[in-house]
């Protein structure tokens, strides 16, 4: 069921210029019935690195908006909050996906506070602001949907990109194999973002959860990307009420704190 | 049985000029058979929020030694590694509890990139840098510890002090009541430190744990704080390897994440 009705009138993606992000675009763009409004963030829309989502974009060009978007900027987020805005017809956004983040493969030994504050910045801060900056747009648009009574990405939703090694509880399983300080603890605290966000937007109908999108070299793109990003949008497509201040895999399956 | 035996030769308690810092030490210098080397941190040793534990120090001067440590500054920890390194008689620490932080009361709305990134630094930066840079300290004293094969603080350990508002699965409980965003967030980033340390330092037989220390006004002192120490130094001394990797209260109460 997931990409046969629309998953939602209008949607932003960050970090849309590669990877689970780009495909993200590519899938919600080619869907049978895709949104009105696609906005795909990415930090350097005229560089070598976003020619794909350029391509993508002129494909699809009445659909796909490009917005200069680097969520390590407050700046930035704010910015692209307001061209945003200037777009939307009705001042109503129904979806944000925070992709956009970084990884930082070192372990305790040879972590900097760079290291550190950097990969906060990006998956956490950035994340936070953006979901505060765009939370007019979101508010418009529970308000403004036909439902009102319960919640899902078709009203408005934050769905934050976060990743197995987010988990606390699960890290005696998963560290050997990744011991990557400054990541998994900056996903752990968007995990918390998430939950305390989910609580805070309850009242205006808004759902925030976040999920997990399998192993994917980012870097690689191909059939497993294309396969996780199918689930993911499966996932988000069917989310209700329950599932606010949930973490949850691309299959659907909880994952605990 | 707390503080009847000795809870360990030598610790370390940083942020030990005010509240739960300095009570820690107080109860500690205090105690039937206190530590041998107790190393109180505190940012400004010279400075007036500091009067009270200098006073402590000199009552206990053969056990207390302060040292400046400002756990915002990874310069600062590394300098303090050194001076306590060049003090500890046969280069072994047991016990370090990391009790300096900061609180931030902010909601969303007038939460800013400083307020969450100094926050980060001073609460998650911070006692990952004083783990690192004391690591070998604790490594001696793990290796010459009598008991070498369980985990204890009497052997060596790292204690982190957390938060009930920590816990990502508690947060519908609890976010009413204590909507502050960059505290809460550092918090369970704190806890996922923690238990990246659990499983990281394991090898070497040094025990890692959070604990959350109940609700104190610590810039309040007064009887709130003793019983809080009291009911921490209890569980602290108590703690065994199955402990590891855990966040406990005060009153040892397990506490999710």
């Amino acid at each position: 069921m997931a990409m046969a009705s629309r998953i939602c009138n209008s949607v932003l993606v960050t970090g849309s210029n590669r990877g689970i992000g780009l495909e993200l675009v590519c899938q919600l763009a080619g869907s049978p019935s895709p949104p009105t409004l696609i906005f795909a963030g990415c930090r350097d829309p005229a560089g070598p690195r976003a020619q794909e989502l350029r391509v993508l974009a002129q494909k699809h060009k009445d659909v796909i908006t490009i917005i200069q978007l680097d969520t390590s900027s407050p700046d930035s987020i704010s910015q692209a909050a307001k061209i945003v805005g200037s777009k939307l017809k009705d001042g109503s956004l129904n979806l944000i996906i925070n992709n956009a983040g970084v990884n930082v493969h070192l372990e305790l030994s040879n972590t900097g506070d760079k290291e550190m504050v950097d990969t906060y910045r990006t998956n956490v801060v950035g994340p936070m602001f953006v979901a505060k900056d765009f939370l007019p747009y979101l508010r418009m648009a529970a308000s403004q949907a036909a439902d009102q009574t319960s919640m899902s990405c078709r009203r408005a939703a934050v769905i934050n990109v976060s990743t197995l090694v987010s988990s606390i509880q699960k890290c005696p399983e998963t560290f050997a194999m990744a011991p990557m300080y400054a990541y998994r603890i900056s996903k752990a605290a968007l995990n918390m973002l998430t939950k305390c966000l989910a609580e805070d937007f309850k009242k205006d109908g808004i759902l925030v959860m976040a999920i997990h999108p399998g192993w994917v070299r980012t870097d690689m793109g191909g059939q497993e990307v294309i396969d996780s990003v199918k689930g993911m949008l499966k996932v988000i497509s069917s989310l209700t009420e329950e599932d606010s201040g949930t973490l949850l895999d691309w299959e659907g399956n909880g994952i605990p704190w």
